[in-house]
């Protein structure tokens, strides 16, 4: 379990690494990028994953996300992996878009060809890269949340409900809530996972919640000018399920905030002080 | 002077807008990036001008510059020019290298041909673009400051040099202290202004001191890991012109830190917080 360095950046007091390996899981180099704030030598620090969203690498968040202050001030590390496996032998969508294949991992581990063998984002962010990650920076396994963005909040929210004992806090902005009952899940899900929809439930948070999975609770914030909000996101599933189930979702809908990096931005910090407040109690 | 919205985005409360006209300096489209931070009706705020380095559109600061949380906490209207013109017909770098002409304007007028007629970006900067945005935003032209990266840093030095009533605050990240004394600063004042070393002593901060011109004071951040930091920048040469006019010159060296935005974005609030200590007093 090697790692190549490709940047190092000291950036608010800390270091803002870019690194890539070989990934016995997607059979691909995979780069992800990882903030490291200063710390004591030997200390061991709380990680928190984000999780992007559809046509994202680590790079996004890396530079637009805004997360290195609080981090600093919170002594948090923070990991950003990529979206899904990429290289020539990587097969994408036939045709082309951006919605499935490359840089559209949706988080699961594939069943269908031709995309069973590479793209295996759930096995990759749950098993093999927290492994990588302890193994190469100074970080305290049992301490871990998550957080992601559109089809990274689908993942975030979809892990938290899978790990329970894991991940003591689980955020997301603008999530896919239930990725079973819109266009891009219907697309990703079937083309990843085939007609049956009893394997989809797994990868859809609504889905998880009836079938009996819990978190100690959600924060969630979507923009109310999001062009995605009616027809992808549907955080209104995510509430009800929540409602039923008895789990405390902190759903704010942020007047006037849209899809973009401008949003996730702005909430960033919020968003990581409330994992600070659960990962160092 | 009408502007063309090109995009707007809700961001920590405020706006971030991106915007292009027809600039009757440089005879092209400019594209320009504003933020305006949460406001009272009616209120007019102080505006703050960042110029950026080598290579640089509006966009990398407005992406990567993390200045918007300080900008809506202490009231500042942030604008972002590009670095030079662009276009079909604008004559670049024969050489096509990074470091003259297209994103390389260095904020001079050019008197050469055949930069002469879109090379105007000193005045663009210091008048065309001081007009548009006070027709457009609700800025108060009577508290302006300036700040740049690089040869955006230079930029900032000379033209508060030059305008000593008009920007309250001058400061710069790892700025080309004395552009005539180093490779990037010869290269492009020869190129713009021609070989007669007495025009380059206005684009020069270093110069415009020497030959009298005065600041209040100047805060300067350089990072020691920067590669370009005793070739290209020379902070040293400012520090000596500044000691002996009697400047003060708040020069920190910041300790393993880069030329890249993980540098500019770690001080950009402190800067800010700095610029807004000046122009509300």
């Amino acid at each position: 379990m090697t790692i190549e360095t490709i940047s190092q950046n000291r950036s608010h007091g800390g270091m803002q690494g870019v690194y890539k390996h070989s990934s016995r899981e997607t059979g691909t180099g995979m780069t992800f990028s990882v903030y490291v704030p200063p710390h004591q030598d030997g200390a061991k620090l709380p990680v928190v994953w984000y999780l992007s969203g559809l046509t994202c690498t680590h790079a996004n968040v890396t530079e637009k996300g805004e997360y290195r202050q609080a981090c600093a001030e919170l002594g948090l590390i923070f990991v950003a992996p990529d979206t899904s496996p990429r290289g020539e032998n990587v097969p994408g969508d036939p045709a082309g878009s951006y919605d499935f294949g490359l840089g559209a991992g949706f988080y699961v581990d594939a069943t269908q060809p031709p995309f069973a063998r590479n793209y295996r984002m759930w096995s990759y962010v749950t098993e093999e890269l927290p492994e990588l990650i302890g193994t190469h920076f100074p970080v305290d396994l049992k301490r871990q949340s998550i957080l992601g963005h559109s089809m990274g909040g689908h993942g975030a929210l979809t892990i938290a409900l899978s790990h329970p004992d894991r991940y003591r806090a689980a955020s997301a902005f603008s999530p896919i809530a239930s990725p079973s009952q819109v266009p891009w899940g219907i697309k990703a899900l079937g083309g990843y996972l085939g007609g049956d929809k009893a394997a989809w439930r797994k990868h859809d948070a609504v889905a998880l919640i009836e079938d009996g999975a819990r978190c100690s609770d959600f924060r969630v914030d979507v923009g109310d000018a999001d062009p995605f909000l009616k027809e992808q996101l549907r955080p209104e599933l995510l509430e009800r399920a929540c409602a039923e189930a008895g789990i405390p979702l902190n759903l704010r809908l942020q007047p006037g905030y849209d899809h973009s990096y401008y949003f996730v931005s702005t909430f960033m910090a919020d968003h990581l002080r409330w994992h600070a407040a659960r990962l160092q109690a």
